[in-house]
């Protein structure tokens, strides 16, 4: 770092993964007050917690202080126990306990989203005095997560009901808090997947939705903000498996171009070596490929129509599924529509390819009227063909991987592609060989 | 309908679109009143709007008035004007005058998104006069859509600032609204892209968010929960796009298989008459093929490779693209990344190409160890290339569509995929055509 004391942070962003942790610091002190919140704001927890350790306790208390409760608890994770200890005492009274309790959960689950700052009231109180205690609560110095419900609590912190702002507007001030409240709340458990979480917050249109555990007891509430932040969180993971790469965990740009490769180069690898058999399948064919090299020309043609309709058909059941769209159950009725959408779609382009065969410049001079018409017909059965099996993979393959409890999403483009390949070779050589044998000289 | 006066509703929703439009409504009387909830409020506009036309006025009262609000605006955007301004009358009168602004608005913008149901204060009341006020228009029959913030406005209906419920309660009541509200408030305008609204949501963490007309008057508020609908459905138009589609305006189960087939066909089509140059490249190395039929056995391989990489790529950028990580100026950072990327991957999928044509059953015997060691190197420069070719096409094309003010996420797997296959061919016989010249026999 020789540039003197003027570091841009952009600049520092993109040589962050380059730099030894002792350049990282040198990097992160050079910038400006402002611009260090930011940065430092904006690091994922891992680097966070790298920078963090190599501090002196002064500045580790500015900076892990700077960090809102929950982000704080990211960043904890990803230190051992040992140094976590030490760390935790840095923060104050109210966020060490808040902390303590939320480091128990997972990031991806109810737990890890829900905050414990929620306005609570006891079921004996008369509406006036829960007005009262609301406003002594607001008052003081702990930001509430919000006033739109206000949950009511018995003496072992059970969850009994709920009761809106509106309510306590809206009724006379000596009626009782029990009268007036509901008790059939929607509630979600500690450990619940962020997904579901999601998807119950989509269903019931909701603000917040308080987490309890086993005994009933409250622990805390997830708001809405945060669920918009999972739900683009979640179609981009989506999105990342169904492209045929291992989710990135940081955004495109932060992430190291080591990383990317390392995201990206498995599943290619994977794809390639499956993809080999499409060497061995055509090994098998090259008689006929040597007798007939007019069939080799349609080869990219043949297997990506099948890779196309697949992607299609796998696209349309995952994200179905993702949005709670379609269950496992209805794998019958979608295996029927895809069948007659793969027919239909398959005689469109069968029909095209067969019309692009006769044409072919300079065939029917070459190898005769009759060779085309055949040649024609075996592309129309194979497009049809498929066409149909690539709609078939595409739209089956989710069901069997959520089945088998995987990601349905890794149903990826590439993946059904590859699937697909060697069944179109398969299919369009043997066509071949049986419409066309009186032309191999076999 | 021969199945006397049981209708299941899942069967009624399957036949649903072979249906006419009797036998629709035949079908609908015959679901019990739950039942019949339920499937009307599920149907999609425009069927809602076709069965209601052919129901009596009394039953159109009944059905109409059970659509919240925003739904009713939505089918009543499905018939003409005239049937339009007849079943406006049948609305209550509240719903009636909100119906008719919101009907100004298209779906897709802020204005189609918002509720014009929230609470208000003037600047000169105290705050116990204010909650006098809200305590009264909590009690009216109107039920307001969020009570979490309460907004500020002039005689002139103009939005000057916002305070919460937390700010009410903390303060003391003789003091004005004027000094305790918030006047830097973030507001959208009506005509706002709800993909634009769901992005500011996501920013700053809201729970609801004013709209605004050109003259500042406040028209309406964006509740939180209704874009968590709008980041799903975006995601969902988004992944159609992607995997080579035109996006459902339906859920998939509701969607006819013509609808299906309409959607998928044209980009089938599309891609398939694109694919054809594939043939028309081999074409031109026929005799290369007829002389060495060994080469033809990798060609699905090596297209297969250019297409994986180029999805992953195009996938990172769309998703970025999406949630703003990226923006059309980061082009040229994420192109070195991405050449970077590319010249990586495909090495490592070359130097496994190398030792598959190598050690490939038979072939030294056949053609010799020099041939075969030309034909590995063929297929590792080969796989280099198409590698890094399907990165940069998969990672730039969506810069280029967007840049054409066209959706990113056009650039789907198979479009990128297509692209990269001609290339591809084109690389590994041209390079083929080179180191392997000899062998040719020209």
């Amino acid at each position: 770092m020789n540039q003197g004391t003027d570091v841009d942070i952009d600049e520092l962003r993109e040589a962050w993964w380059l730099l030894s942790i002792e350049d990282r610091l040198a990097g992160f002190r050079m910038l400006d007050a402002g611009a260090a919140g930011e940065f430092f704001s904006d690091l994922d927890p891992h680097d966070q917690a790298a920078l963090l350790l190599a501090l002196r306790t002064q500045e580790r208390r500015t900076w892990l202080r700077h960090l809102a409760p929950d982000d704080a608890v990211d960043l904890l994770q990803e230190v051992d126990d040992d140094e976590r200890a030490g760390l935790i005492t840095l923060l104050d009274h109210a966020t060490r306990r808040e902390v303590t309790v939320l480091l128990a959960y997972k990031e991806d689950e109810a737990g890890g989203l829900m905050s414990s700052r929620f306005a609570r009231l006891r079921p004996d109180m008369t509406i006036d005095e829960a007005v009262g205690y609301l406003r002594r609560q607001a008052v003081s110095s702990v930001e509430l997560e919000t006033f739109y419900y206000i949950y009511v609590l018995d003496a072992a912190q059970r969850l009994l009901g709920v009761v809106t702002f509106r309510s306590l507007f809206s009724v006379a001030g000596s009626r009782l808090v029990r009268d007036i409240m509901r008790d059939d709340v929607v509630t979600v458990h500690e450990e619940m997947d962020q997904e579901d979480v999601a998807r119950l917050f989509a269903e019931y249109d909701l603000i917040a939705l308080p987490v309890v555990d086993p005994d009933g007891r409250m622990k805390g509430i997830v708001t809405v903000d945060d669920i918009v932040d999972v739900v683009e969180e979640e179609a981009t993971e989506d999105a990342h498996k169904f492209g045929g790469l291992e989710a990135l965990e940081l955004p495109y740009l932060r992430t190291s171009v080591f990383s990317l490769i390392r995201k990206r180069a498995g599943w290619l690898i994977f794809l390639f070596l499956g993809g080999m058999l499409t060497a061995t399948a055509l090994g098998q064919f090259e008689d006929s490929i040597a007798a007939l090299s007019f069939l080799t020309l349609f080869i990219p043609l043949i297997i990506a129509s099948g890779g196309n309709s697949g992607s299609q058909a796998s696209t349309l059941v995952i994200r179905a599924m993702a949005v709670d769209e379609v269950r496992l159950r209805d794998w019958w009725r979608v295996a029927r529509r895809e069948v007659a959408t793969g027919v239909a779609l398959g005689a469109v382009l069968g029909a095209i390819g067969f019309v692009r065969v006769f044409f072919f410049p300079g065939a029917i001079a070459e190898l005769g009227q009759n060779a085309v018409l055949l040649m024609g017909l075996t592309m129309t059965i194979s497009l049809l063909g498929v066409v149909l099996f690539g709609t078939l993979v595409g739209s089956m393959l989710p069901f069997l991987l959520r089945r088998a409890g995987l990601d349905p999403a890794s149903a990826s483009a590439p993946l059904v592609a590859t699937l697909v390949d060697v069944t179109g070779l398969l299919i369009y050589f043997f066509t071949a060989s049986y419409l066309l044998r009186e032309f191999f000289g076999t």
